[in-house]
């Protein structure tokens, strides 16, 4: 196990560029919420709705906004934005794995294959004709890269990714196992008896410090480029079709799925498991709530949402036994109203 | 192909703990259903909607509940609980596909791990430094193991089946192919402009008997560790986001996601695409319906469903759009309603 | 990089049966969608609504059908079935990554493994007992076919795809990387306290000309096998439970899933996260809207569609939450109406 990070609270303040408030020569040696935290840890107060704990809250040092710096009365790390300064707190305990710059001897490499020195390629990595890797890039074990992709600086792979042929990376990126980029879209022309397949000759690129979840998948084009934004975030089973065009710094949570040819922009969320049939187009800012479905274009920033909400199961299927009278109720409500004038 | 097995239909009953009644020298190789069962075949009857076929089943010998015995006039095996009794049987008829332990020359072990002396190691299986592994274990070709994970006594780990670092695995664990267990959970601070990675910093720890599929993902934790109680039981492409806590023997079917920070009781069942939000809490014994989506806490046991039926589209479309009127026409029927008083 | 393809149009269209109305001597490089063609492109018009884009279009040539060829200047490949027809051009521009046979030395290929000569085996690859690979087949780097698995001439395996054992597939099979086929189906006994398992003892029969993509699942049978027809294409994180049936040419488009023993006609089509629970029957040529649930048997060809459409968050959650009324409100019009009689 590599050796776990110390701190010294003063110098924590420093690093995260936060106010200190108490004694900077406390050591710190990890994290925690704010009702599990005990001595030697730093907590953090973002959501206001936790500020009740901070009173029993027993961390030696909580990360918080001026305003609730009086209802703690231990060491206070004092942030205008505190949940931003508790993320670059983590990133200072994270432990790197596998720092060191290797090539294992197992990895398969072609010789047409360009690839900066401090690069780590482990175990069992497969490296096509013609890649390119920059500098500080890691490629984890059993990881594919088919030829020509083109990998950018300090990027991280983790283990069994597979990347298809031609696919682009900028700098920074990081994909989590078992994703696949640059497979197929799925795209067939139907003859009246079989679907004929409609070979995918685009390619995908994604931006810098996007990062992408464990067994997600983003389809190649079938003609121009799928294209991922830099600073997008994608979570864990999301699909991305082929064509898609995600603007820059949105966010795609768990399994969440996009057809094909969606254009979505700047700063959205989809939520868990929402969904987009192909060729619409989102404006920027728009958020889909979870497991919501869009069916057509949204030309406006705003949250969307589809679906009912969920009950106990016999009341739910009364009322969706009447959803399917919906159309009738309502002529006939309209019909009682006319006589009623 | 290993050898089929067949028994004894005396021998079956003994190891079944089940009566027979008929003929006990009888040769069984083989399991089937009731409508395609024949020489040789041993079949069931649990669910009592399939009892009419008994009459015409061709097996060799039925396993059932003696209330149905008469039925069927061949060899019987009586239980009471007959789908408990058949599941004991498919176990005597399964062929163990590796069953010797052994290490392949590809793998490559760290010299700080641990292997008890009867665990099979398969093809291009890569360990990291500091694991530990208990007897009888066995690691499918091209697996990863990160360092110091755990993992107990007879777990089986089929092929590319990724472990982060620090996962901590009871005995007899089951996890299929294309799995993650470990990856980072989704977590990000927005600092006005850009999505700051939340390093994540927990583990996870899955409980004595736990069964994953194929390409589901459990994601560490942020600070504490993701949590899977004894028994559970994971179907394939299920989602179980960082810091979750799900409670002994919940059942968790294909494509069901949990976001970050939900709380699952015991004995519940999420079924196929259902989901929940995060930061809930779900009492014990609550059955989730099929897409079904939880977005609160569930305090009492109870079947919870959401959604509308289904039917033909031109159908669904009329009443879909009235959806979109709902509030309006419950606002115009009070109106009604206290105009006719 | 492999050498990009080009060819003298009037080649393109004798290979494709289209007639050439124009210049047959110019050279085609490569396919554009109309609105970003240039010089040395081929692109189509299949769906009238883009014939506008036609006037402005710079593609070197059109496919098209003949009622749009007076309204592209530019030469033209008339085509009774445009879509199609591109369909195949795309496939003359594909190109072959890997286009020749060897059997790479890390790969690992059991003995008793029957493989024709002509078959591409590359890094990593594991072969089990007893498994035959039919001429031209290729298995992807990472990837791992079980024992007794049977596969024919010309398929595409991409890398990291595990075939579990006694996994059937027909000629001219291509799998996605990450897909898992042969996965025990999620099948337990509850005994009261704890699930039992029940093993899962039938194989998986995948037709000739199926397409499956990347990190789907298609999970064995119980005791019979779960059999996928001749033509079906299934696209990405798509989940077949145990024992499903799907009918020739049936498509299944991204995170669709179907639970275990669900029999599907032919010429189906299922949405993107669609469903179907359990045991059910759908009839030929049925297609499910996206998203759409399945929770009955469909007994004749149409579509079907549920949920809701998508609004604005705010104006939803009212009518949502007047779906939880809906009963009472249908009752409360019925009321009216005996009332106003």
């Amino acid at each position: 196990m590599p050796q776990a990070k110390q701190f010294r609270l003063a110098d924590i303040a420093e690093l995260l560029g936060a106010r200190l408030e108490g004694d900077g020569e406390i050591i710190i040696s990890s994290l925690s919420p704010l009702n599990s935290a005990g001595e030697g840890q730093l907590s953090f107060l973002s959501n206001p709705v936790y500020a009740p704990q901070l009173k029993s809250c027993q961390a030696s040092a909580v990360i918080l906004a001026e305003k609730f710096a009086d209802s703690f009365v231990g060491n206070r790390l004092i942030s205008d934005k505190p949940y931003v300064t508790f993320a670059y707190a983590t990133q200072l305990f994270a432990l790197e794995d596998t720092p060191l710059a290797l090539c294992h001897p197992s990895a398969v490499i072609s010789e047409s294959a360009t690839i900066a020195e401090d690069v780590r390629i482990e175990a069992n990595v497969v490296i096509g004709d013609g890649v390119t890797i920059g500098k500080g890039a890691s490629i984890g074990v059993g990881s594919y890269v088919g030829r020509d992709c083109q990998i950018g600086e300090n990027v991280r792979i983790y283990p069994n990714v597979v990347l298809y042929h031609e696919v682009i990376l900028g700098d920074r990126v990081i994909i989590h196992s078992a994703s696949v980029i640059g497979a197929d879209g799925f795209g067939f022309a139907f003859d009246g008896e079989r679907s004929v397949k409609i070979a995918q000759l685009g390619g995908v690129r994604i931006g810098n410090d996007v990062e992408i979840g464990a067994a997600s998948t983003i389809d190649r084009g079938a003609m121009l480029d799928t294209i991922i934004g830099e600073g997008v975030k994608i979570d864990n089973h999301v699909q991305i079709g082929h064509n898609c065009v995600i603007g820059k710094h949105t966010i795609i949570c768990g399994c969440a799925a996009l057809a094909g040819s969606v254009t979505v922009g700047e700063y959205c969320i989809f939520g868990g498991g929402s969904g987009a049939v192909g060729h619409i187009t989102v404006a920027d800012r728009v958020q889909v709530s979870a497991m919501a479905l869009l069916s057509k274009s949204v030309t406006e920033a705003g949250m969307i949402s589809s679906g009912t909400l969920a009950s106990p199961t016999p009341e739910w299927k009364r009322n969706a036994l009447r959803f399917q009278q919906l159309d009738s109720i309502a002529k006939r409500l309209k019909e009682l109203e006319r006589k009623a004038d």
